[in-house]
């Protein structure tokens, strides 16, 4: 399967255009990683056409690229010509440490959260400026936009704020300087409200998303605090506005933050 | 964070040729998937030493390869020079769409088979002649060897056997050809003995595992049959021997794969 010895071979094209301002993918690595980020938008299937200009890449070079994804099992061909994310990319995804010892740990606590509550429980940890939700326990009977796997603007969420609310002041910065885009009438977008907000939730022990990232929907949100004492991970309740009581809810997702860190500490996380 | 400076460097290996008869040699691909599949032993991090003696690779190429890699943030790099699979891994992972789709589909359902039986429910498909598990609702108090996107043999398990029964005969045959490894002293071992089982598991309609993949667990599995009337998926009830009774959970776990089947279908899944 492996092979060293094709390392050098001269009949490569040059794919990538230095200077011409584009950011066309270069190497191996990164035009596999464009080919495989064209699937960010959340569809199943990609034709090449779609491949090609989500990437960057002229189709031919796709073409090449997705037939040797597919010999190594990273795609799958569709009968209709054409490609889907192959089963081995789940597999290797899964043994990702952050996700699988958190997620481990964390599913029996958020499975009691959610039997407490009957609202959707969220699990989610910051990945620079975004939050990426690692776990999540309950259906998605209000078609909330969040999936295990997907990513949200940290200052638009309950776990996100409760993430920045406990990290260094640079992390925080980082989000503003990366901007605070606007996903309902109520998100936060102004450095001003942001630190208030912040400051709230470190007063409150738990931070609020009032409908900043879906309109009719809120959550609470508590830190967790792994190991290092550093927060590492952030716990919500998420649910129709009208079913999130926050003095009635704010204890339960603390409760259960405390817990799921304790556990984290007692595992070394 | 993509660059396109790196491509003429000689440093960076590149793209392979389309194949010139043969099977086409993996390349940078290959190399790449080799120091991933470096972690399915299961370590959360590994050292270079390693990753060299498992990927088959020479030290300097590992190096020059996770280096990439940890540019690309597929892997991340420990204080103490190990490296772990990166967050982006499992991001790319939790895309892929059979996971995704069967996954959102059967949470709900695998909840309230939990809720009804108190016991660990796994949902599998076949992925060539193993199972692998996309989904598992229940703690493991059980230290039960599955987890989500992990691989056991089809024939030593009850969701295998499940997906084995109605699946064609030249699939069955591929296990065989494949061998079937003991896992315990109970795993079916001989052709004879595999054949006799699927053709109980038709007449029963779900399958049962006695014991054959965990000394001290067993479990009742039935078949999901998807959109196109084919064997998609298996749903399972495992617990400790003495709780798994198939007169009284038989029923229930075929109960809850009709279900999910006919929600699939609904789905056009």
């Amino acid at each position: 399967m492996r092979s060293t010895q094709r390392h050098g071979q001269p009949d490569v094209p040059d794919l990538t255009s230095p200077g011409e301002g584009g950011p066309a993918p270069a190497g191996v690595l990164g035009r596999t990683l464009a080919i495989l980020e064209a699937f960010a938008g959340g569809e199943a299937s990609l034709s090449l056409g779609v491949l090609s200009r989500r990437s960057g890449l002229p189709k031919s070079t796709v073409f090449r690229m997705v037939s040797e994804m597919c010999r190594e099992r990273m795609l799958e061909r569709n009968e209709d010509g054409s490609y889907r994310l192959g089963l081995r990319l789940f597999e290797i995804g899964e043994r990702v440490p952050t996700y699988r010892s958190l997620s481990e740990v964390a599913r029996p606590i958020m499975e009691d959260l959610r039997e407490a509550t009957r609202q959707r429980i969220h699990l989610a940890i910051l990945e620079g400026v975004d939050v990426v939700y690692v776990e999540i326990v309950g259906a998605n009977l209000l078609s909330v936009g969040s999936r295990t796997g997907g990513r949200f603007p940290a200052h638009a969420t309950g776990v996100g704020k409760a993430l920045l609310a406990y990290s260094p002041a640079a992390v925080v910065q980082a989000r503003i300087d990366a901007g605070l885009p606007r996903l309902t009438a109520r998100t936060i977008t102004t450095p001003g409200a942001l630190h208030r907000d912040l400051r709230q939730t470190r007063t409150k022990g738990f931070a609020q998303d009032r409908e900043e990232s879906h309109v009719g929907i809120s959550c609470v949100a508590a830190p967790v605090f792994g190991s290092d004492s550093k927060v590492t991970a952030a716990l919500s309740i998420t649910g129709r506005t009208t079913s999130i009581d926050p003095a009635r809810l704010g204890p339960a997702v603390l409760t259960a933050a405390h817990t799921l860190g304790r556990s984290l500490r007692e595992s070394h996380l």
